[in-house]
């Protein structure tokens, strides 16, 4: 299977470190990828007409999307034990991812305007608004954090790559002081081979 | 259940076709709520910490968000035809589900551009960069429109949103001068009493 990615790309980090967790790393060759909401890469396109990363090409030559979908298919290529395959469990995982995605959405949106926006068409409110749905996400999270322990799954998964993702672009935010159960959670997670071999930056 | 929706919300349409579809629409209680990504919903935030439609609420008081969680959620509740359990019918299905979202999200961000931001803020090039997405999505539709005929699931649903969201917000783009068997697949779909007691406006 190919996989264009990039290193920073969180939603490309996501699928590999699931590989890494279902031991289907070594069949995953990466290619990098220039995905840019603006200067769109044609070789990218080709590919995924969004232009977006991660998309993955199956060893049949069929082409997916979206970060979600390419980690359930790895599960499905592995032993499955990254998503449950029904009731509570699984909701409980696609819920935590979903509750991740969105918190990496708004950031990558934020950082749009701020790494890619010409710096006289910026907009404060939308900087803040999207900041702050990371801030009330992540005071979900230090809510639920006591039910993250000792899970490896594709909400945990996410929930990591986002946590890795404000250390990597938002350090000034130090999200760490204000959810204790959030960092000594991640502070293990953050541990692992899968993730500490997909380190951005 | 309660559904956090709005009737132009294209992801909280995806919801209600699935709904219908599946026989579930009775169930679903309708909830009105104002997502937006600046002036942030109260209300909406203590549901769902993103503050996005749609949100469901599960008859056990699970809050459920993403609109492809949701719709499996109601697929499983259900009985089961929107999305196929595994193999090449899920893959296929789930693809085309992440593709008419790609064209939802780049959509939506470009209307944001113009009808949220201040005018004197507003970039060009995002606007086309957004909608580059949406125009090279499209002709891959178009290729694969063949495919589509006959086709009652979750990917067809979301491809029928994004081509109604279109047509709903997009008028101007006249999307079905370049793509004759889209149209025409989508003249019929739009008929189904999913969709025609969903139109946005």
């Amino acid at each position: 299977m190919k996989i264009f990615y990039s290193v920073t790309s969180p939603f490309a980090r996501k699928c590999l470190v699931s590989a890494h967790e279902l031991g289907l790393r070594e069949r995953l060759e990466l290619v990098p990828a220039a995905a840019h909401p603006v200067n769109r890469d044609p070789a990218l396109v080709a590919i995924n007409p969004l232009g977006k990363i991660p998309a993955l090409i199956t060893d049949e030559g069929d082409v997916l999307i979206d970060s979600c979908v390419i980690c359930e298919y790895l599960n499905t290529l592995g032993d499955g034990h990254l998503v449950a395959p029904s009731g509570a469990a699984r909701w409980r995982v696609l819920a935590d991812q979903a509750l991740a995605d969105g918190i990496l959405d708004a950031a990558v949106l934020a950082r749009y305007e701020t790494a890619v926006r010409p710096e006289n068409l910026r907009w404060d409110a939308w900087i803040r608004g999207q900041l702050d749905k990371v801030t009330c996400a992540l005071a979900e999270l230090e809510r639920r954090a006591g039910e993250l322990a000792g899970r490896i799954d594709i909400g945990t998964i996410a929930i990591g790559c986002a946590l890795g993702y404000l250390d990597f672009r938002y350090a000034w935010m130090s999200w760490r002081d204000q959810h204790p159960a959030t960092a000594a959670w991640y502070a293990e997670f953050a541990q692992r081979e899968s993730m500490a071999t997909t380190r951005p930056g």
